[in-house]
């Protein structure tokens, strides 16, 4: 198939290369002129906006958009839908709010234009390992566009099926590493809860090691303490133990490097989907104790001292005489 | 009556004047003389050993040990214990863990001597206020001890009475501000419990106060700001206000001496009772998330940056080629 | 001064109530004639329509409206602003959203009309001790409303002044029980995040007294268990101790009546502000941990058992072989 | 080598049969005869008592306890010690307390036996896959035990190398599945904490999987619902998304046979290894709300009302007359 695909960063760079692998043509634009020269260089057809873009694709055209959610993507798919025809199909790749397609794919089906959005994850590894694709859409899109999902997604490779699962009765596309999970939103809200579940897993692992680092350390007594090695313990998970997953993995290839994790500074950033399925939740009276939890311990991580501390200080010292001074 | 008392430091020289006040006799002692010249130049009897408080105490001797929790009252009551004789009577009122008045009640029994445990709150104000008191012990030896308890405790003071208490049905001891929880233990126990709701209010207030401050901050386009006044706030909330309390009041005190607390260095301490809370949480396997997500704040605010912090960076890295560096 | 009340349940009757007491005359409306009725019998103008209530005010017309927030809030003021002139006055007393009252006044601004909210706290205590209120507003409505709120507000009574706070330097509102927190919108976003302290202090105590009850209780083995007195523990607390407050007030009145709380389901409620409170959190990035277990606490108190939990079974199982089955 | 292992339950006797697999002579011994008859007729050497094990073995004596945690491991390792000599060995292969571990060795130790601890991952997959093993004891002793470990860890097997780990340089055991994590105690401290992650990872999982279900249900209004395939989305997350896991594949198996898990209770059991964990991030004053809110989790599952919601209602009822009665 042809496709169009905006927005040249990690993602979409390699977007275009894992399509064009499969024999897709893509053509491609980004606001950065070299980043469309690279890609030409590697077989993409250069477009130098996005009109010349449109005048570059088949009927129906097809765009994938993969722009920084919020203001980028915003406005690039209201350009594109401007000049759509009916029948055109718009994806977004990026890491929108579901009920932000929802909208645009009401706008978009005034005009009957089809709305498509799409949840990745596989981050820097997805050239080779494949994405892994949610996606939202109308039934006869998704279908037309199973030979550009298939040619992104992991395939079934070497991981073993899942037992119990009967081929011919369970829709194939999950085995293929993508699935249609319903109208436009339904991808990027299965992604948000995706990336919710993320941060929990992640910081279970970070409050694990934690535990492990300070039994080595002098807040303990000196009988009390252990030396014990973080760099073998993350490997030693990786075979044959309960807690064994792919984060696993690349914890391990870090602390081979280094340890201490001297290279970090410990402040982390969060994305909205974090904070959008704990909204979520809430909406739906889900109790997400974890998922909230390991979000707010990145607000914390990014906070030398909260006001809330200092209140807690002050009512200390209100009836305990305490005093925790500056330092 | 008449008692030992060990421990003349900022809640015990305060004991010892109120139970004075009361017309009670006071032996006192403590590793400073420097304390017990001054209680003595108060009215006090000074001491200058355990021994020689023994010598100037009644048959049955009763002692008050109001020391650090942990090796100094072990340590102490261990001494008082050795040279003490059937009916004798041993109090703790420190901040001992109630499973350690469980051990030395029953070591001290097999000798017929008597020990309570006291849960003491108040802080700095009980001089003037009164102390709030739990008690752990046999009935004979608690209801020999309440005039001791009588003395230190509020009294009905201008609290207004709980509507449906029934005077006459219960217990009268809790109106005045003590009571007699249980065995020895108890008092220890509920004490201990106290403070772990203790902790738990004063987290409520400081995320309250945090998500107001922080509404003033340039984390918040300018557009969506407010200009709170912490101090007015905490200051209106006592006024009819479902949320008013004594630690509000504290929290208005301090406010309104500097609604920024620049004072103060966010460093907060905790002591074993918020620990043990959890520990007892566990032991009965009641949910606690607000207790221990407010012990854990503790924690956290005395941190820098977590080792667990570094790996969620390492990880970030690793999937999503994320720099999380050294600032 | 007169005021139109629009909404006569719990708070809006006893609004009128206590605003007449100080001499304003109230112009009552609500869809229940009844009720209408019933304040007229005791003082108030009665009105039979919107329009009949705003012929019946003085210029310019000030108007209160206390209706449940949402739906019923949202189209009363509609109606109101219809019909209003520059100059008139529209205070949402309820518990609207305050990104609400943001729109509303920019929009009743276009007319020249001054929109107020009004956060209030009392609940059905109010009519007795009075209101604590906050408030957003431009200065000069507010200013002009004072008598109003000084007739709804508890006043300085028997409240003891807070040491430090000194009067005038500092507004003297404060004191008296309501403050001007900001423009539109700031006295809604104060209340709300006072709901948002008053879900945590409340499951502090609800952690605490767990733990106390479960002490008494056979999950824990005969030994080890005390038996706690509920009633008067709730009691002891309220005199002298840190963790005295109107919250424990109140739950010592219902533990007075029955230590075991049979007549209450466990199945807790929750209104909007909780939700919003960390609405608020996550977009200032302020970790709120207490807060948002609070309120997740409740969820699961409305839920037998979650999908979640089958799903930590079913993991079990599957690596275990552990069985956990239907009952 | 030649080893005694005593308890034929689903993991000893498994490990029995993979000892034997790579030549290892095994003599075991349970409670039930008809478990050592079945181990016999695989190839083990049968025993009728401790005693008939320790004559079948060499010198030094090994000795493999595999028996459930507390009062059953705690006897059998003591009569295995009385009777022992200088030289032989006890490992305790079970979910033993860390403490206990260390408390243990020190005893042995004084009659010259060693004591090796192992934490043991990999349940009832562990014959197959084999086993992840986290080992604490003195160094000759874990070494002169390396045939043994080597032939229960999985082995380098078709899991990838780690990026950056450099062979020669690091303990090549941690790539065969087993460490030698430090002195006694070190092997279960580390065990425990993984399971404390476990609880981290499972319960992550749980709640992102509840929030997608809620999304299907009449919580929610008709037009804000989806109808969301779990099976169908774990199936498709184990292939090149981010959180990829061999518990995502369990969860995975399980929705393959039943989206619904009907044939789950949802009431969810914890072992001591979560509590532990707790108590050892509170002794190190190590922030863990993740992992504390995970275990938290299960105990709510198992309880239909807590006494702390009937708080809440009691509280509620107070300040507003909500009434929240039993159903």
């Amino acid at each position: 198939m042809k496709i169009g695909l905006i927005g040249l960063g990690r993602m979409g760079g390699n977007i275009a290369r894992r399509l064009m692998k499969a024999g897709h043509q893509v053509v491609v634009y980004d606001r950065s002129a070299e980043a469309v020269e690279k890609l030409a260089g590697e077989g993409a057809i250069p477009a130098s906006s996005l009109d010349d873009v449109r005048g570059k694709l088949d009927t129906p055209a097809i765009w994938w958009v993969m722009l920084p959610a919020g203001g980028p993507t915003e406005d690039t798919i209201a350009a594109i839908g401007e000049g759509a025809k009916a029948g055109d199909v718009v994806i977004d790749g990026g890491n929108t709010f579901y009920k932000d397609d929802i909208r645009r794919a009401k706008g978009l089906a005034d005009k009957g234009v089809h709305y498509v959005d799409v949840g990745t994850s596989g981050g820097v590894w997805g050239l080779e390992r494949g994405y892994c694709m949610m996606i939202g859409g109308d039934d006869d899109t998704v279908t037309m566009l199973d030979p550009i999902f298939d040619a992104l997604a992991p395939g079934l490779g070497t991981i073993e099926r899942t037992p119990g699962r009967i081929a011919g009765q369970a829709d194939p596309r999950a085995e293929k590493g993508y699935i249609h999970a319903g109208p436009a939103g339904a991808g990027h809200f299965v992604k948000m809860v995706h990336n919710g579940i993320e941060y929990g897993l992640m910081q279970a692992y970070a409050e694990g090691f934690d535990i492990l680092k300070s039994k080595n350390s002098d807040k303990l007594p000196e009988d009390e303490r252990f030396d014990l090695n973080m760099t073998d313990i993350a490997e030693v998970w990786r075979r044959g133990s309960v807690i064994s997953s792919w984060l696993l993995d690349l914890t391990a290839i870090a602390l081979a490097k280094d340890g201490e994790l001297n290279g970090f500074s410990g402040s982390v950033a969060d994305s909205g989907e974090g904070q959008w399925t704990i909204d979520a939740a809430m909406e739906e009276k889900v109790p997400a104790n974890v998922l909230t939890a390991s979000l707010f311990a990145r607000y914390r991580s990014r906070i030398e001292h909260t006001y809330g501390d200092k209140i807690l200080s002050a009512m200390r010292f209100g009836f305990g005489g305490h005093v925790e001074m500056p330092q």
